[in-house]
């Protein structure tokens, strides 16, 4: 009985880790972006994405008129391509999210890949709060404690985008330059919301892979491991069905004498588990980054992995002999994850989300507005049963930082709820793109909500996908995809420009590079 | 010179306390509500304008999730006329402004008159740090400092309207009625800014007179004494020469042995004038209200007044004999703005705007977010001449609130720039309506912006004259702007209720009041 008791606090605890890591994680900063290039753009001139670094004395509280305080805001700047101001050149903001900016960029190819037919100025402000956009002069400084970590908000983060682009609008005379946004995961969220908010701003967002629905009882809590484990069971029955089966079989070694220890060697750890919600974890963990990241080519964005993933951890999963353990299939499975490359001696139980919950900002988003209820549905889920339960939610997060959830705030401030209804009228150019394969796209846009608000949806896609660079082996699809959101953001410049009435070039210029991939569709 | 230096700094203080007269003592609290309503409502059933007073747990501050401080916000209710939550009976919502909401609701009479045949809820939340809605249990600590008054901003103010309605929704199950919103003045600023940035909370807004281009530089800062001059001058031109020439009269007595006295006796104050400035402040104050309430009929909104007072005002200038000195004509005129009952026998130089610095809180809004520049040019304006001077601004703001305002802030919130082309396809249904004798009306929005954001401009309309109570003497233009409004709620209403497949009681009964005014125009 304690232990049940003690796991299901830790259950609570650890849906908030799993939440958390699947934003903030799955974004994480790469210290080998050179390297990630050389996987995305193989056929590429690589110094095409290129960029300058500057920074940005950004106001640390839009809202609070006392508080003069300032930090530098980190931004790269490509400008390689751009129009200038006097042929009003667009500018691509990218709406920077949880992570370290120039990750971003490099995982982002497509807005270099399409800035020079529109003669566009490319713009990736950083998000306060992440990579060296830190207020207090640190990120120990910034991440001390809830006094500065205060304004680690979206609100303050959309307002961020607005001065800076503003400001950098004015020194560059390119006032009229229309902006168009761009942004995937939360950062999407951002772009959706900026232009939702801030239409004066910005003339449209591509916001790609975006759940602005995963908020209070918008879509099913069960949403999220729904999909994952649908993922899995497109692949194979017998596999989901493996992973079902295996959490009571973890349980039960983890329960006997020396459990924790047999567990801990049969899966290569390099120390013991703590508990059996720590292998748990681990393994949940990969099975949620395999559904974002079920790519249909070899990719490095979060971890080395090959093409249709879940396809290849299946594999491994079926392709143990009849009466094989089913611990040993998970076993091969998790390593076509965590050592694709064959190169890892043993694993680190906790480095999957490689999270550290005194530092981690989307930890403090989540336990202030970024309240994303989630559940594991017996009927629909290969993951172990839980219901959501804000109680536990709250009393993790008033423990690790002192404050209180405020799970209504979201629907409240950007909406939601009846969108279709809502925005049809009130909004207008955005482009949600989604792909059904990443758990995130249940609490996507998945239908158009008018002719300039509109979902492209693809069945095969996973974690937006169409944010990165182009390669030879994109499948067609997906440059569908991709052209579609061309034609869609220079429709976007071009009703500007006709009320300019501005003759403009990149209209003959946009075809001759993509007529190819809009006729295939 | 050293007269000159001062007078200048005192015209830099004294723009700001115009400016804040102007917007917030035109709404300042009136003990004597029924003496108002007697006035606005002589063939009205005078129960029909009835509430309840209600008190809602408001969160302090929506911005820093820290702070879990609350306060009681205030809002008055009036169900009677509600078509209730099964019918999806509509909710009217005025956006309280700086002021008691009583007095408001005193002087909104038009809710009262249309809300019975559209079914409708009456709802006027009170704005924070406004009439009793004080945080931290006071109007005294509220106003205590720039700590205590830290979140009195109008982003505050939209988050506590947004919150408030959401969560009255809930209690009445009616989370399927349409809101619709109301606002007069800073009120309709907030009901329009309501409108595009949270139009999933309401599906209009109905803004009066509100002045959301009188920011940075988007309107010439003479736009608004060159519009209180241009509403003299149209009565009389000799008028509008007498107040121009009367300044350096008064600046030439003040400056005799003895003459402040003389000039305080001329104007028969209660005490003697601090400086010449006092008095062309006085006056000043006077000339902007009388602008503002230009109304056609006898009004009792900020003073006891005849119809179209200005004619008035001017006649009395103009009625003294050939010979007579200036100032007799101006202290004749300013006579009937101070003193029309005849009762007063003295008169407070500082008692036009009853601004008290230290417990203003539109002074406090205006040297944070709400700067609004202002200037006097001598070649269209009888006032003295004077810039903007935003340095004069800033160091009042500082010595009296320890802030710094911030002049650029509003227009990145919320736009104004280029307002058509930016809101044409992304915001809707929104009536901006002025009357052009307002002096406000220069920062308004004059123009239709698209088929559903539309400018209702009557030339002879002074500050909001439209949502008072209709009167048996009201002018047909008057009756014609009012039943464009009604037809405009109409239409939103009837989108949704369209959407949902429901015919509605009101379609019919709107027209059986309505028809006879909407087919005069």
């Amino acid at each position: 009985m304690f232990f049940s008791h003690f796991s299901y606090i830790m259950t609570g605890m650890s849906i908030l880790k799993k939440i958390s890591h699947l934003m903030a994680t799955s974004l994480k900063t790469s210290t080998n972006i050179e390297e990630i290039k050389q996987i995305l753009l193989p056929n590429q001139n690589q110094s095409r994405r290129n960029y300058d670094i500057q920074y940005y004395t950004q106001t640390l509280d839009h809202f609070d008129f006392r508080n003069e305080s300032t930090f530098q805001q980190r931004y790269l700047i490509d400008a390689r391509h751009w129009n200038g101001a006097d042929k009003r050149g667009p500018i691509f903001l990218y709406c920077g999210n949880e992570g370290d900016i120039e990750w971003f960029a490099a995982n982002s190819g497509f807005l270099w890949d399409i800035a020079p037919d529109f003669g566009a100025l490319i713009l990736f402000p950083e998000h306060r709060y992440y990579g060296e956009s830190m207020p207090y002069g640190s990120g120990k400084a910034a991440y001390k404690d809830a006094s500065s970590l205060a304004s680690l908000t979206s609100e303050q983060a959309l307002a961020d985008f607005a001065t800076l682009v503003i400001d950098l609008k004015k020194n560059l005379s390119a006032e009229a330059s229309p902006v168009v946004l761009f942004g995937g995961s939360y950062g999407g969220m951002l772009a959706a919301w900026f232009r939702i908010k801030y239409p004066h701003i910005a003339i449209g967002a591509v916001a790609a892979s975006a759940p602005i629905l995963q908020f209070e009882d918008i879509v099913p809590t069960d949403t999220f491991y729904r999909i994952v484990s649908s993922d899995f069971k497109r692949e194979s029955t017998s596999c989901f069905n493996y992973i079902r089966e295996s959490w009571d079989a973890i349980d039960n070694i983890a329960a006997q004498n020396g459990g924790l220890h047999n567990l801990s060697t049969k899966f290569h750890m390099c120390r013991d588990l703590q508990g059996a919600w720590e292998l748990e974890d681990w393994l949940s963990s990969a099975y949620s980054y395999l559904a974002m990241v079920d790519y249909p080519f070899a990719s490095d964005f979060l971890m080395p992995l090959p093409a249709y993933p879940i396809r290849e951890v299946c594999q491994a999963i079926d392709g143990l002999p009849d009466g094989s353990h089913v611990l040993s299939r998970i076993f091969a499975g998790a390593s076509v994850y965590y050592n694709y490359t064959g190169n890892v001696d043993c694993f680190q139980p906790d480095d999957s989300g490689n999270i550290d919950l005194g530092t981690s900002g989307w930890n403090w988003q989540a336990c202030t507005e970024m309240v994303m209820p989630m559940s594991s549905d017996p009927d629909n889920s290969m993951f172990q049963p839980f219901s959501w339960d804000l109680k536990s939610y709250d009393q993790f997060c008033m423990e690790n930082y002192g404050v209180k959830p405020r799970p209504y705030w979201i629907t409240s401030e950007y909406g939601g709820k009846n969108i279709k209804a809502v925005l049809k009228n009130s909004a207008s150019n955005i482009v949600f793109s989604n792909g059904l394969l990443d758990p995130w796209s249940g609490g996507g846009v998945l239908e158009d909500i008018s002719s300039s608000i509109v979902a492209l949806v693809v069945p095969e896609g996973a974690h937006h996908l169409d944010l990165r660079a182009a390669t030879e082996s994109d499948p067609n699809w997906l440059v569908q995809q991709r052209a579609m959101e061309i034609r869609y953001i220079s429709k976007w410049l071009a009703e500007v420009y006709r009320d300019k009435k501005q003759t403009t070039k990149f209209l003959d210029e946009v075809p001759r590079l993509y007529a190819p991939l809009q006729s295939a569709q």
